[in-house]
């Protein structure tokens, strides 16, 4: 998959949207508590199932049955994470698609220490702002650890790989960033694209172009972040090939 | 009560939510971190008060001053699970109204387990999708458990007691499954109305059509599930006889 | 800090207001699962910055970065309460202001020693409907313990302090009490504005002058709980110092 232009991007994402209406993926999101209501609503509107399974002893059974994983620092409590010990740990699920998102990874050593447990698992997308991604990179270079693809969000989102040109994403609205948990329903995305489409940069491309086309489209009918919330959803449930190519220009 | 035509459940129905708005009952609610807000919210709408402790040292003084009990398995944690031992034990409990929502049983061992144990106490109302349902039929086969009631939600609520006949809720919408959550906030009214309503299939009917109705006048209103969701609440606290009466047909 | 008049409350309020949107503080809010999300989305409308840790082995590192701190004790577990001892034990964390909420104490025990554990540290802005502070008064009176400030919340918010007059605040709408963890959040705005604002009582009339004032042009453009909700948001977001002086009156 070649990514060179905008136009591609557009319809690639298409392509993307319409295998996750067809074949209703299910992504098993090891999040956190702030964040999964919105994080379920965003997949509900791609026709995406949901998962928020947490506990040690049925997190594997529940991600074996999925079609990718989720993991969010965000929140993460003992139990979370001796679940998270579990889902590491089995062979069956290492080759599943994965999504790393390092919330606040730069405030906290804790965070830091199971971030680099995940990235040791091998085939991760990591997804964070500037300044988890900035935490996460002189561990990129003292270890030679590459994640399959980095995102980090920002006005303009920014997806890199090795040995690839790093990919724009030139969507969205400052609205989003108010948002609570729409950054990680972001993640969830990623990782909702990653089982229908291998190529995890392109995956990544059409997981951050839904959101947006959908969050510049929100914006018009918005009289704040509280209602942009609310049509945002509306708006992800609405899009198709036609609005993607209307919209991102 | 008789449930032999629809113009008889609306009927009941209001009857029930008078009951609901005038003595406000309050309904604990050991339940999951991702339905826990549209919970609440969705039970405020219907002037019924929610309180959600999950410590297990807490547990039974809350619940013990609560009008009745909703059980849903979504997210369950090795501590919630403690929190529902000391609920069973309890015996001044035992008489309360108890809802059970066996969230993705047909995928977890673990839930189907504590199900299971759940259904043990006796006079449980038991309500989930078809899939999580049918997971359940085959316990109650082998061992002749009888819920004193079952809601099968879907297009059409299935409603269904030992020795009674089916009743069907020809409610609601195709958003309500789009939105996060809803599902269970569902099982928390169910449990509202039995904590008004002794007849667990009258209190299930009238819980059903509260949110059927509220779901078909929020549809007429909305742009996708988003604005649906937000309708939906308003829909709820705006329930009355007469909205009742037209929309129920 | 002299608050005797309505416009005096109104021009503090926009002042601290200002520092909120040009400081950008961060409240860590160790609160209960159902109300984070809106916490967080009303901490972002103000502009304020939000985290939710709850691990033991990060809330020292979480809250040390902080500029402000909120304990509720909503749906408290072992772990948060494991989280909270860490919290009260740090010296260094000691002279940070910290505001509580004690959500249902009057129900349950040992939310009640909780609250007094964390009332022991000194320096607490306490924040309550009427049943939760009428609880905590006996144990006000017998031990001596005065908190910085105390708010009642209701048709009217009361703050007293030792030594001063009670300031009534005579804002918001019926709709804010049926709203979800828009208590809860309230309690996180008192913890904002008590980041930027040293005196507990003008912080704390602040606080509650913004979400009154939000309530009230909210209200004006809602159908129900459900839309108000999201108006509030956007209110929140858009308020000024303009808008301040023409709603409080």
């Amino acid at each position: 998959v070649t990514l060179a232009s905008t136009s591609t991007v557009t319809h690639a994402t298409a392509q993307v949207l319409d295998r996750l209406r067809r074949s209703a993926p299910r992504v098993q999101c090891l999040t956190n508590t702030v964040a999964q209501a919105i994080t379920a609503n965003c997949l509900h509107a791609l026709g995406v199932r949901a998962s928020m399974a947490t506990h040690p002893d049925e997190i594997v059974a529940m991600s074996r049955s999925a079609d990718s994983l989720l993991v969010n620092l965000g929140t993460i409590e003992p139990v979370r994470l001796d679940a998270l010990v579990r889902l590491l740990d089995d062979t069956e699920l290492s080759g599943k698609p994965l999504v790393l998102d390092p919330v606040f990874v730069q405030h906290s050593p804790l965070r830091l220490a199971w971030a680099k447990r995940v990235l040791k698992r091998g085939g991760v997308i990591v997804k964070g702002n500037a300044d988890e991604i900035t935490a996460l990179r002189l561990h990129f270079a003292e270890t030679g650890c590459r994640p399959v693809a980095i995102v980090t969000t920002g006005a303009i989102d920014r997806i890199e790989a090795a040995g690839r040109n790093s990919i724009p994403i030139h969507a969205g609205h400052p609205y989003m960033a108010q948002v609570t948990g729409l950054g990680c329903a972001a993640g969830a995305v990623i990782a909702a694209c990653a089982a229908v489409e291998p190529d995890p940069i392109a995956a990544t491309a059409a997981a951050m172009t839904l959101f947006g086309v959908a969050g510049q489209r929100a914006a018009a009918f918005s009289a704040g972040p509280g209602s942009f919330a609310v049509h945002f959803i509306d708006e992800l449930a609405a899009l198709d090939a036609e609005r993607l190519s209307e919209s991102h220009t």
